[in-house]
């Protein structure tokens, strides 16, 4: 698994081979069956994880059981609970594996001593925290200000992939679309694409 | 101003006269009258501002010409146009002052100057980065899973300054929600509030 790791974050920023030593003696390899939890509500997050194989989704269940996805992460994208896990907090939100899924992760203690030790991977980082906010925030605005239609025709652009593994239904939760709405819009869509 | 943004930092961090001096002197005090536009679309944001004194808009206009409100910032709140600041790459959004309003702000080098050299001024700013991502995650779970009622009533919750500061249709668009729905929740609210 580290591998595809390598692979990834070589293509993003520059790291001597002692570097990448580090990283590597520092992460744990984990595997997890479709349908297991890795993360409830209430559990502090533990690790920053890097999806090497399969597909998680992160999501929030309100108290009359309806479910709201914030976030899906396939190969090659990370995730986590952000404030759980940078201040070892109880989560508000759940981690669920989509599919048979296989990760590399870093505990917060130890994915602190990396970035304190290898500037290289602390502005990598620094980086990536910048693209999720950026990319939070667009997400905001399409939230505001889109129609159903540009939302999903947004989500197939963004993750083309993503939109194959999943079902509809967490597709219109992740958009905030209700289920007939993207149903409609769907078949719309399918008979103009045909028309 | 500096004495507004003074106060609020001492209340954050720990910082010793001479780091503040230091913060100070790359400081740049600016007044905004009522409506005055204080970043285009297309232009770099040059930036970082901290409001010591009246209300700042962050808002997209759509090629229709409707406005989605990303971001108010009064009195101790910051704001900028985080990936052009960071980047100095063209601004897809414009900050418009709503009242009469005076800032303390930074360039991007002063600031990454200033991070470079005050160690505890870098972890407050990492921890406000932390906290802006848990708030635009929460408004994210906000717009996809709250309704109308619930939306108005979290921005009254979370923000009743601003919400006694600003017309309602802004907190319509803030929110995602349109003019009429959210004239008819308030009028049902404030019904109930009187019955």
């Amino acid at each position: 698994m580290f591998e595809v790791f390598e692979t990834y974050i070589q293509a993003k920023t520059r790291l001597t081979a002692d570097e990448l030593q580090l990283i590597r003696a520092l992460s744990v390899e984990r595997k997890f069956r479709r349908r297991e939890l890795i993360l409830q509500e209430g559990e502090v997050c533990q690790f920053k994880l890097f999806v090497t194989k399969g597909l998680l989704k992160t999501s929030v269940i309100k108290d009359d059981g309806t479910e709201s996805v914030m976030r899906f992460a396939a190969e090659n994208m990370w995730t986590t609970e952000h404030q759980s896990f940078t201040y070892q907090t109880p989560s508000t939100v759940r981690i669920e594996a989509l599919e048979d899924t296989e990760v590399v992760c870093w505990t917060r203690d130890d994915m602190r001593a990396l970035l304190a030790s290898i500037p290289a991977y602390k502005s990598y980082i620094d980086r990536l925290i910048d693209t999720i906010l950026g990319d939070v925030h667009h997400r905001v605005l399409m939230n505001i200000s889109y129609t159903p239609e540009e939302k999903y025709q947004a989500f197939i652009a963004d993750f083309p992939d993503i939109f194959r593994r999943v079902p509809l239904h967490l597709v219109a939760s992740y958009l905030g679309v209700s289920r007939e709405t993207l149903s409609r819009v769907r078949h719309a869509q399918l008979r103009q694409a045909k028309g």
